[in-house]
């Protein structure tokens, strides 16, 4: 946990209904845009304020307001009121600890999601996005400023896929998407690094390896944590989808339900891939003592006996009859090389060497 | 377990009903306050016996009677008669050796929780605080005297989040909110020592920082088991809540739950990490060994050899030629260096220096 | 498994419905009592034969027939053939590998428990219990004499808590809470024991340790067995609890379940500590073998080369410059001091010493 | 997997319906025998083909046909034929890898159980038995030649326990229950031999030890898999029984089912003493490497030294001024007692002697 | 993962609809064919396009339409435009990283499977095969050629079975009996792999050895991720089944769903026994380093005491007596061979040679 931003611990004591920011990292500043669509027609705006909002009174036209950046309280405050959202829906948003989950408060939905990224094995960040889903708008609130909704913008200028004729529910269901698809990407590159340290494990494994697969499994365990509720949240949106919804956005949520369970399967996958990891880590790391003690158990059995002979001819008893021998001298080497290719070939039959 | 307090196992034998102190620890003396407020008056006191407790027949005022210190059994036995309370609730008051749980009396509720504090590793305490909700009053239960509760007291003196409209069930879940949100204070002091051990895993590893690691997963065991049935007894509280309590309190009991969730996510992070931190130190144990059996396997395998070379020429053979050469002397040093910085050369291309 | 008593196995083949006792134990002699009362009379009396047992007609006494020891199986025929018991009853009475449960037979209901006793590692007990629990008698049947029942016994003698008005339920209860209470004592020897051997490990394991590891370990799982079952047996009784018993009973029934629950948590602890201890074992087991190689390789290391270094001197090489240095010696002297202080400096640097 | 017998994957590619045995051992003989008794009459006979049944039009006799050994398809398709069974309860029949299971087929009931039998660690089998269960026959399938359903043929003989009063049912629960409580004597063959490596891994551990004890692990797993489905068949029996049925058999069925849970118990048990043997195999092994460890390095610090220090009396340095002193000699020898008792003294203080 | 064929994340930002082909292998050309037939007639034809399909008016008649290789995507597009395909169901065709699974979209079901091959260690694969199933046709995609089908095929030739008068659930139940089948020889390749590995653990295990159970492993979970969610398919399509079709197919399905409980068992079982190779492999690296180790010591404890005896003997104090008694050096030859002999013999009391 770093030192910027508030934490959790220091927000008890409040009374219910306080809004603060509590999260990990510095806050960003606010930054509040909208687009107004229906089939025919476009409003695109950067704006200043919520007064500067249109208002929404044509049955088919789609509000979709978008939100980087919790530095202005306010500008949630005001939002609060003109949408008549709950206290707690805004302490929620504020507070970016949640975890993923659907709540229906009647006239709208919340949901919140985070959004992972995964750059290397020490840039790993999440990002905490929530939605508010009404009757004919949409307000989409990120942590940070960043491109992920960029697609969804063009596709709604190009009509792709005639999303403009679609309403509230099918522009939400595609912003959903796009943060359920970046997970692929997120495991994609969590996936190389893992065949790095896969490499690394079995070719010369260090005592940092293991730290890195402890991070990795780290990790791991917040992508789960992140992606788990997903299933609820999804099946929750298709029980209480209207069927006139449903006619509108075909079988999209049935599709990102299938994602997300895929991306669990995956999750699932490297988990275990990890464990296996850190077996062949702790084995090969007991392996090679093996083969260090091999070494020295060689050594000793060829040497020690060799240096008790010579030992043997160093001593000075005067009538030992080996010294009146001309020959005792050459004789004594050639032992000692019969008994050194001896104990090689023992060993090398007891597959030692 | 201390001396000091009585222990379960005593207390078999007994006929059921018998009122008796049990716990780890020696009992507090008894002290008894009440607040009675509506939302234009309030009255507090601190009173020697429930005798002077106001009467409340009044619709709207709230009475809080607040008990801290289990010494005086007669002061409960009154209580117990005054609000026609079950003798097995009394005597699980008494006991402080109970779970996290709801029980429906019908006139009233009665609902146990733990509230953990962490100073260090080796000051952790747990205290057991009861309640009694009631239509029109809120009895309040604790082991030890604290300031727990006295953010309460002040919203109630200012009137904050206007705590004093709001009738028995907000404030119930107010005092239940406050030990809930003790519970991230806990885990963050908690985390800190992980830290703490977790270098020490890293750095220097003992013995003792194994025992260290298992004081941590003791007390995370403990969490979990006062936290997890809390999931239950809020989830029991919303489904019997009344529709007009509702009204009155908002999605604040949701939000209690969903505080509850979010804890024992951390929780089983915590424990995952503990995990991680055992498995690393019990492969740098491993590793070290490695590294002192390269050490002697170095020293052995260069200076076995050159022993042997030298005791070849301590030998007393009358007639070795090497002893006539003038050169031999300085040529087996300069073999001996040979021997030595090949060997060196070896192990460095194995990787083991 | 012991010699004496039958085994299960040898009652395969014989056709069903045919008594015979199972057990590990030597079977011991039956003796039969009962209990007569009401709230203004109490008959008690040891007796021969199923015969001598009072008729009960009058609706508000109770009778407790008490048998303890399984060796007279005809009394229990009797018995079977007096209260029309299903021939599978007597059956189960007989057979002491019974699990804990509850059966329904409509007119009485069948119950079965295990009382446990641990008095040190190496006399732990279980002995099964039945109940038959009738609309105006309860049956108990012990497989062993004790003392377990006697404190009821004198509460209906002193009619302590009105046990005396309260009916067959509250009598049945009683019976099976002085079973539940037991546990707790079990428990808490069990704990003594714990802790003993938890210092043990730290201090000075062996491998003797180990296995008593194990063999608590293994108790645990018995206890766990003979626990288990209780939380639904409890909870079949009290859903099919009838309004009228329930008055007499008060909240006794929750009570005890609650007192299962909690005995069930302990388990779990001590199966954790268990396993904590058999980690901190293993690991203290290669921390010691690290500490004895570290001698190892210390005395190696500094001694190796000085013998090398003597070794040379012991040469025969007649023309060795150094022979003729007259403070050749002293030096050498010198510089093997210089090199044992130098090491050891250098295993301090690395913490090995 | 042995050559005799078909494998499934060989009969990939068939039609369905086609008949072939599928097993892992050789076929053996068919042998046909059928009973046909009411409470009078008993007519038994040994048949060669399926036209030589009798006619069973009589309301409440009973016909029950035995089939022993599988090489002779045609006499099971004629059977097929005759009480119109499905052609995939024939292959099943005939295909021996099958689980347990039942399954209602209208007018019959079929049910598959495995039989076990365990001899010693490597005479370890078991043989698939099919039952036919229709309105007045049952039929029954052995793979193999046994006296397994001796016992029963000789209670219908005797009409023990009324069995010839008591229909189908009551015949097939008969035979059922005798599957079972070979299953106890099967766990006590195995608890016995469990014993025996117990004691083995306790004295004497050697590399064959662990061999047994994952031996003795996969049979368990094959006993669970053969046990566990049994619950399911007994309560799906005991959902589907007629209640006219149930007044004939009692709560015979019940007590099958309370067996079958206590075999999966003892099963579970076994099983967790294998992974106790399995630690405790482990950790002895590393035991004694500790100390073999100890003797290698008390040798190496007791003698290394004494060795440097006669190294330095045989160096040849000409003015060593100890050469000079006439006890130096004795002296010498006396300070390496000295050592020798003082490292000695040192260990036996650190425990390792 | 391969470089050719697109990765799931590439797929990222294209709007929903977009036709692409995901897989890790790169995709197979494109053969469209089809077989029309009813109990008399038959008609067979590849053809190069989807306007070459027959009508389909007749009741009676079945068409199946067999796709392998998924190149041209175009005439997917037709098909689906001609069968009224949904556009996600074309998706998932294409997307090979699928889960098996049933969706039901009305007037068709649409099913995946996963084909499983294990040739050798090195050489696993899975293909993709999707089925539609409609009134009158069944159409199934294959990613690669393969004569997977060929049996099917013939038996429409042949009318094995009646196949030609059963209607399409027949041929796909057919069709996904084939795909189920051929796990049968998929886990019996992968059990001979199993066996021979087995035996390497036991004999001479290497680092490579482990890295061979790990692949072991893998496919064994992707095994288990590939059969696993039939068991819901196969359930789904049986509450689904009308009465009419259960009259044609009789108990096929419950017949391959009970093959996909037994496959499910064995994968299970060679899970376990692949965790035991672990354990063994595990063990019996220590076990080897223990055998080291004792050679070592024996080593040692023999050589280095002698070695200290003859340094005695070499030291050059001028008055040892021994060097003046004639028989010291052959007593001392004597001698040694004694603390040889005797350390030996002591060696082997303690079971160490």
């Amino acid at each position: 946990m770093q030192e910027s931003g508030k934490r959790r611990g220091e927000k008890a004591g409040l009374p219910p209904g306080t809004l603060i920011y509590v999260g990990e990292r510095p806050v960003e500043p606010t930054i509040l845009s909208f687009e107004l669509y229906d089939e025919k027609s476009l409003q695109e705006k950067i704006i200043k304020s919520v007064q500067e909002l249109p208002k929404i009174s044509e049955r088919d036209a789609v509000l979709w307001i978008q939100i980087t950046g919790l530095a202005n309280i306010d500008t949630l405050q005001e939002l609060g009121e003109r949408f008549q959202l709950h206290s707690l829906v805004l302490e929620d948003i504020l507070a970016t600890d949640q975890r993923p989950k659907l709540e229906n408060y009647g006239k709208y939905e919340y949901v919140v999601l985070k959004a992972l990224e995964f750059n290397s094995l020490y840039d790993f960040n999440h990002e905490q996005i929530s939605f508010i889903l009404g009757t004919n708008y949409v307000i989409s609130i990120q942590e940070r400023q960043s491109l992920l909704f960029h697609t969804i913008r063009e596709w709604i200028q190009n009509n792709s896929g005639n999303i403009r004729t679609r309403g509230t529910h099918y522009l939400f269901y595609s912003l959903f998407d796009v943060v359920v698809d970046r997970y692929f990407a997120f495991l994609e590159n969590f996936g190389e690094s893992l065949e790095d340290i896969e490499r690394e494990v079995i070719t010369e494994p260090t005592q940092e390896t293991l730290q890195k697969i402890y991070q990795l499994k780290h990790i791991m365990i917040q992508a789960r944590k992140a992606v788990w509720p997903l299933r609820e949240v999804t099946s929750h949106l298709e029980r209480e989808e209207p069927p006139t919804v449903r006619e509108q956005t075909g079988h999209f949520l049935r599709d990102i339900y299938d994602h997300v369970v895929r991306i669990l399967d995956t999750i699932e996958t490297y988990r275990d891939t990890l464990s296996g990891m850190l077996d062949i880590y702790l084995s090969s790391t007991s392996f090679r003592m093996n083969e260090v003690m091999k070494v020295l158990t060689i050594i000793a059995t060829v040497f020690i006996p060799l240096t008790l002979l010579v030992g043997i001819y160093g001593m000075n008893f005067p009538n030992m009859p080996e010294y009146t021998f001309p020959w005792s001298y050459p004789l004594l080497l050639v032992v000692m090389l019969v008994i050194i290719i001896g104990l090689l070939a023992y060993f090398r039959k007891k597959r030692w060497i």
